[in-house]
């Protein structure tokens, strides 16, 4: 058991994911998960708005994290490469999750349509961040837009591979790769 | 006053979008929808399962022509070759819409959250199916996925574009040009 294991908010996540996997994400309610993870409902909402936060809490933080990636990246770097600083961003904080806690959430998410459309919008909230940052970049329509988007896509799939299991790499790599991926299948390679 | 106009599909259509623009998506209901087009709730619901449906309406036809136009592209092209004859058979379907209508639909949609999750739920859809497309024709993981989800983003890209008029060109010319925009963008252009 690692530092994780020790906080009530991280028992909150174990015991959510556990029940989501177990019995559906609508059948599971922030009381029961409060229950198994052994504290009151209350200290739940003090940790989680509601039950489908235990999933995308952190998401203004990582949307946060990427803009600065890509806000900071050198000036004369080209709209892609900046996105791709982003991404190395939002890797180095991800990548310090617990992989088999990311491979149980994307299960879930994967399972249930409304949260695979919250994934989605999540996903498109991000790009449209990135786009206007690209914007002040200098970046202008729709290379600001197309850029963002093909990055979302390379975070998602990236994240996919990773939470899967099938590859072994820690998350920057897998990003990095993934984004050499994206960049020679769009040049037809 | 085209052939649109005399159908009654194509009268609830503009009525839809009429009252969802003015009073908002939420606000409105099918009985309403159908008042304003001059025909029974009935007629409504003849024509579309819900009043989200008005909005998207079509899309398994999409998705079916998008397919339909990767599978069939030459079995020596690339995945993403494929996926840019999927998008040329999407232009040619959509292209087909009015163009003040497209831009009333993007115009509801952008407004309202729930719409927006919708649509990208739509495109991930499309996305799914694009990769399974791509794995018969023998291309494997990531590439597959991060092809058809960058194929995604080009259409979502092209369609706002063109909806948005500031681009008086047709769609099918809109979308290869954002193809070409995303090529160039990946390749840091």
């Amino acid at each position: 058991m690692g530092r994780w294991q020790s906080d009530s908010r991280g028992r909150l996540q174990e015991a959510a994911l556990a029940l989501y996997a177990a019995r559906g994400f609508d059948q599971t309610t922030a009381a029961e998960i409060a229950a198994r993870a052994g504290v009151t409902e209350r200290t739940f909402f003090r940790h989680f708005a509601d039950k489908r936060e235990v999933l995308f809490g952190g998401s203004d933080l990582l949307q946060e994290q990427i803009v600065t990636g890509v806000v900071q990246a050198p000036g004369e770097w080209g709209a892609f490469d900046a996105v791709a600083a982003g991404l190395d961003a939002a890797a180095a904080m991800l990548g310090e999750l617990r992989r088999d806690l990311s491979r149980r959430r994307q299960a879930v998410i994967a399972a249930n349509p409304e949260l695979r459309e919250r994934e989605m919008a999540k996903l498109a909230d991000y790009a449209t961040a990135v786009a206007v940052a690209l914007h002040q970049r200098g970046v202008g329509e729709p290379q600001a837009s197309l850029a963002a988007l093909a990055g979302m896509t390379v975070l998602r799939v990236a994240l996919d591979l990773w939470a899967s299991g099938s590859d072994e790499r820690d998350l920057p790599t897998v990003m990095r790769e993934s984004l050499a991926e994206l960049r020679a299948v769009t040049a037809g390679d």
